[in-house]
């Protein structure tokens, strides 16, 4: 299996795997909020992907916003690259609306957290992951 | 002059224009922070620009985030698309230190801002933008 950083893999859900990335869904009932991880395990920031892989991920940002957007119409989508924390490279892709309990604020650092019924998570994986073609990933 | 959102023109001064985008400096000498904003006033989301500008817009995002690490040596970048606030797609380029008054939260949403004096604020706006080859912005 390609290496995933223990703090991405405590909190979400494998969806499967795009051409570039793995797609993960974080186990947060409050916010529909997927990750983007380029398969690239030794890079930290966007910039130091290839060209190829830069233009591989912003179609997979764009793709991910337009399935967010057609399964749970948010208000607003909030794209962030951060990794203060965790350093390998990842993408947040969240579902924003106005009463939702961060709201202006970034869901970042907001420290609310309520796991999803096991039943919800796996709805929602199964969901997404057909809308993307999301290929299954062997983490055996 | 290409329209930009008051609350974006307030904050900020303008470093000059890339290919596709507008580049703002933040006027907040807590961190270095500029702001991309693609020349499309009616867009929100990324997944909204063509593919062309999408492909020009991740690599805008590199050259920024190449330009702070060799002028600010930052410990990470964050990079954001939020627009909570102000719905003109605008795409934040943050240079973070594990020192900085916000670590490891992002700056958005965090209130802190103090402003430049006028001739820091000019010698950055010179040096990014001459690293950049941004074109002057004609605002008259």
């Amino acid at each position: 299996m390609i290496y995933l950083h223990e703090r991405l893999a405590a909190d979400t859900v494998t969806i499967g795997r795009l051409q570039l990335s793995r797609l993960l869904l974080v186990d947060n009932r409050l916010w529909r909020w997927l990750i983007l991880v380029p398969v690239r395990p030794e890079v930290t920031e966007i910039y130091q992907l290839s060209p190829d892989d830069r233009s591989l991920l912003i179609e997979e940002i764009a793709a991910v916003s337009q399935a967010m957007t057609s399964l749970f119409a948010p208000h607003k989508l909030n794209i962030g690259a951060l990794g203060n924390l965790v350093p390998q490279l990842h993408i947040h892709v969240v579902a924003r609306y106005r009463d939702d309990p961060a709201w202006p604020n970034p869901v970042w650092g907001a420290g609310l957290s309520e796991r999803y019924s096991s039943e919800a998570l796996t709805d929602l994986r199964l969901r997404l992951g057909k809308y993307l073609g999301a290929q299954t990933v062997d983490d055996s």
